[in-house]
């Protein structure tokens, strides 16, 4: 079976490894690229390895009502320019959004893959969660729908590689500037908030009102890791026993006994969770590690989309990670 | 005045930073370099730059008593290994313990120099704080003896480049596994967790015993970042206010209202403290920067021996951050 | 069609990629793996992300007589620890030795896929060539067998990730002394010289006692680039349409017309030859670009397996680049 | 003493370096600092640790008729801009011009401090030398006046650190991209070869037409190596003992038997060179490391500049490098 598939704002990081991942998919085959400044140029143009007729595919400049015939669309444009855009594609098109304007959206399915699968199944328009977003919720669900920690106050230390900025990163995340730096920003205010604030709520059924977030840019092209400080009696080990019967049918999802390293899932769709309690202090460290071009984006995305299109959800996803 | 000093450990990256800053100190002179594998080379054989005299000095042997005529000597040994031999040492030489085995020890002054400067003063025994504590306790100083936040309710999200774990890391500090990844270890169990609450239970008169600590390996050289997470309902202002009169006489703490980076202090003897707050949740987030080896260690020490041999505090350590 | 192949050397960098590679394979199965260090562990507690049964396999003690039955065995061991061991394996398994002991070794064939892939089909000992010299070799290949450079009189300027030094790189390898650092080494006498001088001979003919080698080690984990400076007359359109008609049927390497970058081919096993030429200076640059761990060790390995079992070269080696 | 010195560029990497260098200078007085998009904040907003009075100095808008009354101006400006802008300058100040356009220009003085200094004395007007050949020239120069290699046929394969490409960089330079990457660029025609011919005829006296130089960038933010690949039968110790010979009063210049790496300049304004030669293959290997920023922009620039005001030659260049 072989199923049409586009990309539009290919030349992005987040576009670039969507390409990745649908170029060694078994059912996927890429027919549409489109872009912005790109646009007119080549595939290999901006990915030099690619082989064979990939390589000669010509950018299109985005046009949503100008498709080919396409079955599924990974739309990868920046927060705030996809939302008119996409409504206007075809109802025929099934549409993943890897950027931010649809996340928690009448109409768009929020799509944590990892947590609840069943309800992307067969959708048409699934939101990716964020990257920040999707690691803090895969490591944090099975404490929450197990009550393991008071929803309402979960301090979220977050911490990116720079890659999570996007191609079009600036002077601000220049090698010189980053190299042998790290830089905290946001806090207090970061745009990923409210989608983790609404996450919370509805797995735990509680407020969230008190989440504190703050996000550090860390000198490393990929990754991510939150370490997050939780109220809550429960052991270590029963953190990681609710953790593994939460994701005893996962492929992707990873319950380990130690401190899980951001590069254990580089170039993957993996996850890593692990758990430190120390209950006579009421307190429950929760580490989440994933690659935040992967899982993160768009490793998470092409996940959607096979469940989205009755697919095995590991269909091009079972790449191990890069090590070292 | 010309004061002769002497280095013991001087082949690890301590003992090379205080190399580095007492050849540039108007009044140190350095007459004595020890060490173990490398006794028997000359300092030239380890840092290829040294110009003349200082180039050829031969590394000797350590032998605490068999030192020469020295009036200061900085010691840069592993933790555990300095408390006996520290002990034989003349009281006629002054002696800073970079290493962690007489911090909060009877008949050692515990060496927070920017906090408690006057203690220092005349001394002949100080104990370097160890480099995660010196980020935190200036940090957290002003609030505390303000009583802006709750002393028993503090969580440590600590940050290090890699040169903190020493020269001989061994191969789980190996360029390839480390860069590219981020790394946490020690939850809940960081050596350096009795020192800092010890200080904090000193300087607010209360319990420290909620301190969460959790340290992360980050793919850079030098620099700490310390991200506090606090209880209280101070304001922003207020924070940042305490802090400028606490160092309103600093030479090396800036306060400043923006999240510091890293790199702002790095090769410096500098400490930047900066806080985010939002009474509405009473929380107030505190971050301190430093270098592990500037302030954290070499730069802190020479810093310590200015104050024990009643020169001015900024003797030697002038030098501006490497920007970039 | 499964063959059953095993891996000795398996917590070494380039025993990691081989199981990466195969564990991706259509067609080969891993059922052994072996070290000496690591014996005993499980694969899980090597490499985090494995999946399923195989992250369940033990770890054997070496014991080159003690196989199970396989039909592939790929060798990642030290230079000088292997020959004496592989001479006692089975003429039954086919071995791909990916360390030093057997290039051009009586009863081996030198295993220089993209150049020779004929002379490969259906051997039973195969020695992949060196990292260094596999991306000299590609690129000058086109040149020497058309004539256009003179093979007495090459410069290759090397330069290399530090996963090239192994896994076992103890200090001198460390993060905090090769970050921001850039070091020369071995010059005028690598390992790596006569290998390189053996195939300029084979293929131009002549003497190529005048090359000049001088590797380096770049702060990055991954990847080769080598920079060789050679004298002959043809232009830059000379070189590359010759390269272009050498690799007309090569599925890896790419020949492009301006100058690669060593991320280009990361984590995958492609190579990319581009050449700059000035005939008025009797000049002719040449450069070569792989991924250290990939065409440079694992990826070639496993090209060769697949031509000796007969199978498509391209099998399980298909993975792009991971970019950025 | 006290001279009143001027940076024009401040904003920019070298810019910034002189800032650093000269607050530490015993004799000159930072009284201006001009700029374009850096006009009206102060020093401060861009440095964030630097002291009193100094840290609240106004960046002006740069205007050459329009100069406070300054002894030295240091003008660190892209290439390109500054001709016109310093032929208007008052022929009272003296000026040190690290940008490129007045090397070997007619009225200048081609600051190459290391090799001719006394043609520097008293000057008021000194091109400073390029990154590169800074580093190529110091290196080479010991062997052309001694007749020790053929000055026509000289192969200069350089490496730097990305800083070396500026603060405005652009998304070419971004962290992601650079990150863990190798680039080659620039080969044939980089503009920096008309000043190494130049220079090295002057010093050999004959042509040097056959000159190749090849640059990579190299994912670390300071450092310049050259590898140079020479004609010529001196032996190693011939060409170690010409260096020495040559730079046996230099202060910066240090020579040495083992091959230097980049980081032991970190920070500083030394440069080392080393040889490594093979008479039956009639090779002379030379190798040239200095900071980029250091030796390589401001460090040398303030070299000159005390050359040219009667100071002592090392006035505030004597900091030692960064290690590690």
């Amino acid at each position: 079976m072989s199923i049409r598939v586009g990309i539009v704002g290919i030349s992005g990081f987040g576009g670039g490894e969507a390409l990745r991942l649908i170029a060694g998919h078994p059912h996927f085959e890429l027919v549409y690229a489109a872009g912005e400044g790109s646009a007119g140029s080549r595939l290999i143009d901006h990915f030099p390895g690619l082989p064979g007729k990939l390589a000669e595919l010509v950018i299109e400049r985005w046009d949503p009502v100008a498709l080919p015939e396409i079955d599924v669309l990974f739309a990868s444009l920046p927060t705030g320019a996809s939302a008119d855009a996409l409504a206007r594609v075809s109802r025929d098109v099934k549409i993943v959004d890897i950027g931010g304007d649809h996340r928690y959206v009448d109409g768009w399915t929020y799509g944590l893959a990892d947590v609840w699968p069943d309800e992307i199944k067969g959708q048409t328009r699934v939101a990716n969660p964020g990257c920040f977003p999707v690691a803090t919720q895969i490591a944090l669900a099975p404490l929450l729908v197990n009550g393991l920690i008071e929803p309402g106050n979960i301090v979220v230390d977050a911490k990116t590689g720079i890659s999570g900025a996007g191609r079009g990163g600036g002077g601000g995340f220049s090698f010189a500037a980053n190299n042998e730096n790290l830089v905290p920003y946001g806090l207090l205010r970061h745009v990923h908030m409210p989608e983790m604030t609404t996450t919370i709520e509805r797995l735990s059924g509680a407020s969230a009102a008190g989440l504190v977030f703050a996000p550090h840019l860390v000198p490393m092209t990929r990754g991510i890791l939150v370490t997050m400080y939780c109220r809550g009696s429960a052991t270590t080990d029963q953190c990681l026993d609710a953790a593994r019967r939460f994701y005893n049918n996962s492929a992707f999802v990873r319950v380990i006994d130690k401190p899980p390293q951001t590069k254990w899932a580089s170039g993957s769709n993996l996850a890593f969770v692990s758990y430190a309690a120390d209950p006579e202090r009421n307190l429950v460290i929760a580490l989440g590690v994933v690659d935040n071009l992967g899982k993160g984006a768009a490793g998470q995305a092409v996940q959607n989309a096979n469940l989205m299109c009755g697919l095995a959800e590991t269909a091009g996803l079972e790449g191990l990670p890069i090590w070292p």
